[in-house]
């Protein structure tokens, strides 16, 4: 039920549950925000516990796969808690807008720490595949623009949700050469890439990487030609539920999103009995694909992911279950 | 210069070159058509040749890959030469039109029997995989769900032609279950299928496959999750010119077709300095991921292409060279 | 219906449907020679000709994978068509001996050219795995010996028809030193071998082997270790059939030959709902897997299979198709 | 010399020696069961030391490569050794009682962890490979069967053990269909199963996984349909000796187990010159055929099995060597 | 015994044997030269017979892999038999002379074939690798080079005979830039690389090829890399012998060719117990790391090889036993 | 500048950057002895720190991909720090005399360690190849050999600096069999190997080991062949470097070290327009091509190398930054 959610949470929703927004990063940063306005707007404690309870669990369906939306809710409820349970809104209201300018702050920094070690990875002259729309890419790309190396890109378009033109664009912005194409031309165009980098949706235990659908299919024909694929990726990114050998859940579109009814009925395809349109909007890279995750602890192998989690979480792990605390 | 061309040619050049008519099955059949009417309007024998010389030519550098274009062309100026150098009209037209029925005919018996051999290779619950168009993967199909057996079909679209629209609706019509997909998802949904079938634009003399392009990423994911990917194309669709080295050409299409202006235009990008937009129009499948090539003559591994070229057209070849033979 | 067979041969059907009879050769021969009987002991060309009609038919079935006993029925119904046609019963049983003298001395020499072929694969100190139960690879083997090399061979003991223990005992007659070990121990026991030979039932347009169940396995755990694999066949094995996309058919065993009643007593099991047990007897080793089939006419990649068939048989096939010529 | 030691411990040391008992749990819990009842019916402290030493040291041989026997026997001398310095029989008593009933408990506890997490990898509709005896794999298998989803079982015989057989009785008393086959045909039938989950006898420092005879055959096989391979093993099965490069030590079975010497006799074999048999007890599954451990502390990659021994163990390691506690 | 043979036939042998002439052409043209001399000097036919019969042997002995010297001796014999026989010195002379002059001049014809279809694999601005010296390689080169196309040739110096020096020299003559290395750089370099061409001294019937030792090691890093291998060779080269299972014997230097004694004494390095040298002169390269053999007869997959075999030598095979016929 | 340090000092950068030390322990060796004579000459603690800052500066440079050098030097860089500072020339003087005792020792010591530990891989009858010089695989041949295993030691020359003479100079001292070949006879010979074991340069935090060059050809050999590589190296080989996405530098050589000026003339080549020569140092070995590491700290898989750089540098990193320490 969404019904005690103002519009403007709803559209949030909307926006992140059907890829309008896209970048993982930008999703839980708008979730969060919006979590902000609503509880800025609460006019009891109660009202704000309530409103959190339902925007965030209706966040968490909406993007079940993303890891730091979990990790940044988590980190949020924690954050107000103990206010919330006293009652006191203006405790509330002043620790989440800490809590807020905290997060924002802080994936700042860690991903433009990623960001310089990614640098590292790029020579003079590469041309390096991205896939879809990542906020850390583009951050690193520029990086390397800026200290002067030459760098040219290939994206994908990346259907239905064309996330490539708008890397194009931003790319563009940074006075770097792009060069746009259909995703079935991956394979085709593989042979003149030098690299590969991509954002994550969420990773888990085993090194596995969720990411928007397509890119599990441009690591396998990196790998085919031996071109090399670095996820750039904060540890924020890590799913420490996925330890404990709980899947990933991964969302299918609304079908509508795949092609407009009118370019249906143009062919004379009506959706029904014997005809059916699959729009996954996430899939699995597996671990032999990836050669290295930059996050902000340094470059790691895929198969090392489970030790990072305990660095962070220790053990047994320290992590709050987050249905528990959304009570 | 297409000066002397009449607009129902023009028109069908354009078909082939830019992929409205994207079978290669077709796009030979059209041009033979259309070249039927040029002759049968022509006023002198000298005008026929004229025309059939400067179309012919324009199809070729229109569809420089398609083997089987390239065979018919040979074909028809053999059939009708002598009656060209005779300057007899009438002459030329029956042999054209003999030569135009019995090509139809004689395509329509190869298709046939191949997908009377590829039949047997559909088990009854498979869900097969096709790719872009294929009037013979379509046919065994069909010949399939007419013996009764379950068969489902799985589809991407094929961007930016979207032919994948055109086989699940050509598949509806014959009862079987259809799903589309985005193209970007052939890896997610590979593991579901049991076979992938499709057709060919030409086969080079080593095995490799030239299709439309997404056909190699297809077989690519096939071979990864250990699915066999059968190729069904007729030995007029084999190449001689490679066995001699030749290279095929693959051509690349206007960047229009990839996005349309308004879109890219929306999102605030612009064709020019520093973004380009790459259309390719074939890729070529290496012969280590296709398991069989389903023929009229049978059943054959990648690696005997070059014994079926020797057997079909001797040794030395007895081809006659086309550019030649055009005059 | 068997009704009209007597019961030696209804003896050799068993022996070669439930394996006890492995060798494909000698299946092929048993069948030959039974039929001679029948023929022998005919009182009219009328009755032979039903009882070879339903002994073959019987064979055929009981033996489908066999294409050696395939193309042996079809040489013996075309030496005696004639004279069946005629009634002239003498003329039947005459060149019935005849075709069968033939064809036993003709494998005797082809089986003969193989093995002298093989052991130039095999050289001294050689440790060779073999599975099942090969007429050839045991010829080769002693010829090895013959010539001073020293072989030592392992041996898998090939449940459950045993056959393993047969060719341990044969070995064992040469002076060949043997080492038996259970079929799970393939992998093991493969880094101390240092080539493989095994035999065939039938070898497929494709390349393919259908051979004994588990021969996919060891030439799986081959090519792992990179131990070359070498398939002994004449080319009579090779199936014409499947040039035209026919699937060999694989059979299965009566449960009861894996475990007996009493055993699955003892543990508390009983076949029905909700248990069941498969009895494979055949699996087809992909042509991947096989470096070399050795025919009577040279080494050949399995790639070349195909070509082979048309060598032997012409194009278009000339060979008869067998269930017409049974009439 | 098993001069000092009571009938049933020998039988006990038969038992697991010679795999009547194959399960490593079953095998370190028996040992420690007999222990029990010898440290019980001692007359001294004495001689409860000496029966220990000898038997836990009998038992170390008979088993070597079972990591979690070690580690009982290790926790074993730790518990008592106190006491037996002191001569004090009764504490020896309570202490290894206390040590059994808490091990027991442990170890079931521990098992039923990773049987809960091994079932979310079980999805409905999965058809199942095990190998051998696991209890573990067959505790996660009936808590998929309780949760109600449909699951079907594959499973080998087992040979020479039948192993197998065993495995499918359990299976069927919790009502999950199972099918059972010979081990040579593992290969052919790979192609229907889903997930493959096995147990093991040890976990080396490097990822390998110690188990019964046929489980890398098995993994090979699964690697190769691209089925992933869950080994299913608490920590107490790491071997922390190998970390320092320790090999782990396979053992035999006496040839007679392969096959009776009865049907040795009947197809004419003898055992001696020139003929043997090896009956591998065991073999080394290398990590890059396994896609995850799980264990009672997470899911881990084979690659990171270093790690958590030094999680477990500290650094540098501070585990007792066995042979020198045992004096 | 070398009693007969005149000393510029001697230095002929030498110069074959241990790899001063390393090229298999230009191997086979000095000793078919060399023989010339020796029938020119001859002063009767039986004294040509008697020279021709010992050098041509000790020339087999000397180069026993060098498929074309095989079937140019085999050549030459067949043309001077006649005369021999008839005792007619100068009959001998004219016939020699005669198959010397045509042999020379088909050899230039073919490999200027080969080259020119090879070139059609050579693209602007590629950097080929190739290894040792081989003509027919450096003419493609020669030529893309004059039809105006870019290359850049990098080349290990190929030890002992450094026959990389020779290799760049003669491109340096052609004005094509070049990079010599060390033969150990062969894999660091190939990433820099995009095609490898290569020549042979003698392809086996599977398609494996035969060439100056190191070949197979550059062959493997071009199949880790996906860089493409062709190898270009005449059907002179492939050897009819080795359909029969015959092995191609390959030879060994002696043990001085790799380190001069003074350098070895230097180091305190001496031959003997304990200590010695391998010097292998030619390598096998298997079948599947050869993308195409380029021949006088169009590109063919390695896997053909067999069947171009008995299109040259029909079938059953048409070659004289070379043995048999030097009597 | 060279300016201030003195011959003997500049002779061992020759020896270290040109690779007459190809060793890297002997090279950290040399260089830390060096810089303590330079230490004991100096006059006053101003001299000697600006004498360590410019030879250790110049070490560097010379060998950077040397992180034993890099770790060498950070430490003795902190060992005399204070003494320095407090211009305390005997202080300085005491403290290196004891760091480099302490350090001679240190590294004798974990390379005994290692040796020890690698002596366990070693199995009876093998047959080890080897590259290069590398003291720690020296020790641990020579340890197997004391402990009566037979083993025999394959070794290729290890153009151009010929380190594979001394490796068969030491190995001839300890009685071990040794056989010295080509390096392009690398894949020829690998069939003869049972294991490889290769010392490195530098690990990088990705597993990949830094060596000279050729080694990563070796390894991909061996991992064609099936072969096990094992490199021995200390965890001060390490490099922490990496962690943050530092690449490693690799130096090539002088190119006269190739061929000397006067081999080239002879052949008629000069170095200049056109003609070039590569004399590559090292390179580097993926990890998927290595079995494992086996380090001071116990035997570890490549993928672990991270996790093991955490446990001794702490985390956040505890290094001080080496250009940093030189002021």
């Amino acid at each position: 039920m969404e019904a005690g959610l103002e519009p403007s949470c709803r559209e949030v929703l909307e926006a992140v549950r059907y890829g309008k927004i896209q970048s993982a990063t930008e999703a839980a940063l708008s979730v969060l925000k919006a979590a902000l306005r609503c509880v800025q707007r609460a006019s009891s404690a109660g009202e704000a516990r309530a409103v959190l309870r339902d925007f965030f669990s209706e966040a968490l369906e909406a993007r079940p796969a993303n890891a730091l939306l979990m990790n940044v809710i988590r980190g949020a409820i924690l954050a107000v808690r103990d206010r919330l349970a006293e009652g006191d809104l203006e405790g509330v209201r002043d620790a989440f807008e800490r809590y807020y300018r905290d997060t924002v702050r802080s994936i700042e920094e860690v991903n433009e720490a990623i960001a310089r070690m990614a640098v590292n990875r790029i020579e003079d002259g590469d041309c390096v595949m991205t896939y879809s729309y990542s906020t850390i890419v583009l951050r690193a790309l520029k990086l390397a623009k800026d200290e002067g190396r030459e760098v040219e890109v290939y994206v994908p378009e990346s259907r239905p949700g064309l996330e490539g033109l708008h890397t194009a664009k931003e790319l563009g912005n940074y006075g770097i050469p792009v060069t746009l194409f259909v995703d079935s031309a991956i394979r085709y165009l593989m042979k003149e890439v030098d690299k590969v980098m991509i954002g994550a949706e969420a990773i888990a235990a085993n090194g596995a990487v969720v990411s928007k659908v397509g890119t599990s299919l441009v690591a396998l024909a990196a790998s085919e030609a031996r071109v090399n694929v670095f996820v750039l990726a904060p540890t924020m990114k890590f799913s420490p539920e996925t330890i404990y050998g709980e899947l990933v859940e991964l969302l299918e579109k609304r079908p509508e999103s795949l092609v407009s009814e009118d370019k249906l009925r143009e062919v004379g395809l009506r959706l029904g009995e014997g005809f059916g349109v699959k729009v996954p909007m996430f899939d699995v890279t597996p671990p032999e694909y990836i050669d290295a995750i930059i996050t902000e602890k340094g470059l790691i192998a895929p198969q090392a992911v489970t030790f990072m989690l305990r660095e962070i979480y220790g053990w047994p792990f320290r992590f709050a279950p987050i249905r528990e605390l959304l009570g």
